[in-house]
């Protein structure tokens, strides 16, 4: 499905594609996709108009290329903070904390990855596919350590993406009525993924 | 900051309305609110143009009506299914279900609540700060008897809410291999809510 992108080769062809992205980047984010033209891109990334389809086909195959480094960077944040920890409930709070860390940093995240829901449903369907196929295995090498429960890791792994995610829009948003900090917030969450919500006099 | 809508008061006039309302949730799931106007409302209603300023002064008006109209009818929808249960345990239970039933039933919800984030980020926040506040009440009776733990339920919200969500989206989008039973995917969650996911070798 995905158009074939042309990646710069020179130095100067890296600096005009990355110009050309964080220009899309900041209007996706003013504006939203479909209201930002090829040409608004261009003209705010002070480049000529011909310059986009060097690199890219398209609008759209633009912001599937941004689509996949959000992914891959997260990943990437996520794997260089759990390589040190050995149980997955140490990977898990590490890996929760480095999202979310991720995210206040990098706030328009959401609105890229979200918005995939109204430009093409089918690839805001495979970022979470594939997010959740990668959790989904890391659980499975848990499971058979005995570490992970007897329990179907395909709803556990949407289990967690629901909770990182919501969590750090309330951090993001800063919704409700007090900012929290993340450490606090992680704690909190591997507290419920430690030992559940409710007191087990049930 | 809502703007005033007018209710109609007679038979005809509640036709009316809701056949505006049903023709704008069809065009905001086909083409975005955006790319809507209230023309095509009208047109896709069959009503005249100038019927739509008899109840909405402005389409963002009508989009904050089936906004809150969503929210209204999945508290209601959640209350009927809990109020019969007792324990803080059962009523998360049967109120996750009642929201997996409901969205299921009514997959354009997500439509309209998310787009709410690209739309008005007021709108966006409204909607999820409501629901964890009435989320956080419900809790914190369920802390003073001693069923929940000593622990941040505004956070314990929006996990809650991220849950649901996300395991709501793999359920409407048929996310990953293979479809799951309601009742699969709520025996998961609440397992997790009773005893956490990891195995207490820790």
């Amino acid at each position: 499905m995905l158009e074939n992108i042309k990646h710069p080769t020179t130095r100067n062809g890296k600096a005009t594609f990355n110009l050309i992205l964080r220009a899309a980047e900041m209007l996706f984010l003013e504006n939203g996709y479909h209201k930002t033209t090829v040409a608004d891109i261009t003209h705010k990334a002070g480049v000529a108009a011909g310059t986009f389809y060097l690199y890219f086909p398209s609008k759209i195959s633009l912001y599937q290329h941004l689509l996949l480094d959000i992914s891959h960077t997260i990943r990437k944040e996520i794997a260089s903070k759990i390589k040190d920890k050995t149980s997955r409930r140490d990977k898990e709070k590490e890996g929760i904390k480095a999202f979310l860390e991720y995210a206040i940093k990098n706030p328009h995240m959401y609105n890229i990855i979200w918005e995939s829901f109204y430009i093409d449903r089918a690839l805001f369907r495979e970022y979470y596919e594939s997010f959740s196929k990668r959790y989904v295995k890391g659980l499975q090498a848990a499971q058979a350590e005995g570490e992970v429960d007897d329990i179907d890791l395909e709803i556990v792994s949407y289990v967690l993406m629901g909770i990182t995610n919501f969590v750090g829009l309330k951090l993001i948003l800063d919704l409700g009525d007090e900012p929290k900090s993340v450490d606090s917030v992680v704690e909190t969450i591997i507290r419920i993924l430690d030992h559940g919500l409710f007191q087990k006099n049930a």
